[in-house]
């Protein structure tokens, strides 16, 4: 039986557990692969790693790997873009297909990187950089590539999407949440990327340019966080029907592409507002299948290891029949990706869940309605709640319809100006995802 | 640019949709596939199609298209297992790449037509054959190729989700529901295929074989049908707090494989649950990256056409590169298909629903009990119902926990057997589908 040669860089998490599954899965994955998977070296920066390695050779410098001639695939699995984007770029000038969970390295290194593997006549492959173990890369670039994709939403972030889940379950506050995700190990020690939604957008950003053939744009998506979301938002968005996830969002219009993350009521219907937990899942809009589901485990050391792994027999398949894989590494063919134009924030259209503290009198709400009216803003459902005993203010939360993001901006700065309104609007974005 | 040309038999609701997506579009599909993809001919039986064909040759005789030196893919789109069957045969005897939509077709000749296609060195694919648009195919024989799989359960059929739904939703009695799904389109003027369960069984021994790396097996599928579910039954078990949805359920057990179609109550909470109406969705549990589901249309022009083109593409990318797919039709090495024992029903462990007519005097739900005690089957939940006025039955309602179904049955019959129960007891399988 042919062999192919595997070297893994890295062995944290994920790549204990790829290391693992290409173990003990070995004999059925030989069966799929059409050839043995031999793994040829380690390399671990720094003190040995807490692994059983056996008779692997572990190398302490991760080029070792890179410049090791019986290597056919390079796994990375190092994470950040420091050491990684070496590491790569070395493979690939090596001529070594690379395989990586890497999704910041793609998200910010990937058409320098794309564009080397071509020129190298070796394939870089993604899949676990994008909601873990679901294979959504696969699903868009090869099972929808009939289609024309309209739009896609996901919840690609497991940590936010835990922390909204128990804010909604349990009425909870976003910081105690936090702080158990923290001790749970779903979060990191510094959250940032996970509740600010970095991480999302370096995820949306791949998606993105497979669904529309276009360059990663990293530095064009518009990113905003859940920490400013409020129980109290969770409570009022449940009883208008919704629930707030945090979303990543593109879309084709005719104006650009839409780049987005951030919190989103959804209808509490809808399959994607049922995702709980660290769960991920994403909805893709193609025009000629309508709305397909991909769901599944975001992270974890097997189901990242699951992609990675899946990704390594892709290409040893191939390898066994002495080809590369057919597959363009962004879905497109390298001379038909395009820059498309990101559509400004301002300019898109989304309807509105609005939160403000009015005085609890006659006309108040006549004057907010009538500087929507005004602007063509429409109000598609409006709560109003007692006031507490001894209080003169009154919580007033408003759904209006599908409006330009920079008039919304104008009717809140006009309603704010009110001097029976108390305080700062709080302002998210309300998606139907219905097509 | 290269060329790839695909010949297309059958101009019926899905090659119509084919022919209208490869032409629509037919710019971003050769972007994809790296080669412009040229309808080469079409096959039609009988009379001329109510479609637009624009200069395409169309040829009376389905076989001339097979028998065309200039098609390099043939797109069987014909349905059955007549014409269909004879068609496929001669086109991989001629050497040419096949993509079929025809689930009767793999399910029942699959084997053959598999080892017909590998002897001649070209690919049958597939995707449409199973959930429509939905690349789930895919994920299993790709994406999720590192996994042992350890079960499958799918929503996959439309028409019997779309009736099972409005019996649910409207509490609507069966016959009224399928007279419209009739009248929509959604089902034949023969039901039976869908509302048996035969279409599903055609799909879940596609998707077995494909988890468990073994042949086709038609004909060890356990299959029940919806026909017999009433809307008491619906409403009792959302009471419960459980859906009733019609699955085909696929696991790996020490003693054998199960293969079944059946009603099936599943927690309310589960996505599988919340699928409605015509939608299909599968869930499949791997070892490593433990459930995943896939979801979306199940049928139609071209939701099915989607599946259709995306197996055409993956075919063309390999053929502009003057190479082979190197997926391998069932997932793995065609030496590697292994037959393995189906466990017979009797032998099959889930948790039942069971509904009965008892006289409503003290002592029978005690002699009930007993019978399951002495049976070692656990009552997890009970509902007795009041009287209906004038009544002197009532209806009991069971949950049991995992419990053989040979041993059940017997318990069943038992119980049947009471001089206080009426009747039959109705038994519904109940699945919580929770790994």
């Amino acid at each position: 039986m042919k062999r192919v040669t595997v070297g893994i860089c890295g062995l944290g998490t994920v790549g204990a557990g790829t290391l693992a599954l290409l173990q003990r899965n070995a004999a059925d994955i030989a069966d799929r692969a059409g050839c043995q998977i031999e793994i040829g070296r380690l390399g671990v920066r720094g003190d040995r790693p807490d692994v059983e390695t056996g008779t692997i050779p572990v190398s302490r410098d991760v080029m070792a790997v890179a410049d090791d001639p019986e290597i056919d695939i390079l796994v990375e699995l190092i994470g950040g873009t420091d050491t990684a984007l070496a590491l790569v770029r070395r493979a690939l000038a090596n001529g070594k297909h690379v395989v990586t969970a890497n999704k910041a390295l793609i998200a910010e290194f990937g058409n320098e990187l794309f564009h080397s593997a071509a020129e190298a006549g070796v394939s870089l492959s993604y899949e676990a950089a994008v909601a873990g173990g679901i294979p959504v890369i696969k699903a868009l670039r090869e099972g929808l590539s009939a289609n024309r994709i309209q739009w896609l939403a996901g919840i690609i972030n497991g940590t936010g999407n835990f922390i909204l889940t128990e804010m909604r379950d349990r009425g909870r506050d976003f910081a105690e949440v936090l702080a158990e995700a923290q001790a749970l190990g779903y979060a990191e020690a510094d959250p940032t990327f996970d509740v600010e939604g970095i991480d999302a957008a370096h995820k949306l950003v791949i998606l993105a340019a497979i669904a529309f053939g276009m360059p990663l744009q990293f530095d064009k998506v518009y990113t905003e966080g859940i920490t400013g979301i409020e129980t109290v938002d969770v409570g009022y968005a449940e009883q208008l029907g919704y629930r707030i996830k945090h979303l990543g969002i593109a879309r084709r219009t005719e104006q650009g592409i839409e780049l987005r993350v951030h919190p989103t009521l959804i209808p509490a219907k809808r399959l994607l507002a049922n995702v709980n937990g660290v769960k991920n899942a994403v909805l893709v809009e193609g025009d000629a299948v309508g709305p397909t589901l991909y769901y599944g485990a975001g992270a974890g050391a097997e189901p990242t290891a699951s992609a990675v792994v899946a990704d390594v027999i892709d290409l040893a398949r191939n390898l066994a029949r002495g080809q590369g894989s057919a597959v363009p590494m962004l879905g497109v063919q390298p001379e038909a990706i395009e820059s498309r134009p990101i559509l400004p924030m301002e300019d898109v259209r989304t309807a509105w869940y609005l939160r403000m503290t009015a005085e609890d009198k006659p006309g108040v709400l006549s004057d907010v309605a009538s500087i929507c009216s005004r602007a063509g803003v429409s109000i598609e459902a409006l709560i109003q709640k007692e006031p507490a005993e001894g209080q003169t203010r009154v919580p007033v939360i408003i759904l209006t319809n599908r409006t330009r993001e920079g008039e919304l901006n104008r009717v809140a700065r006009e309603i704010e100006a009110l001097d029976s309104i108390e305080g700062q609007i709080t302002r998210i974005r309300v998606e139907a995802l219905d097509g």
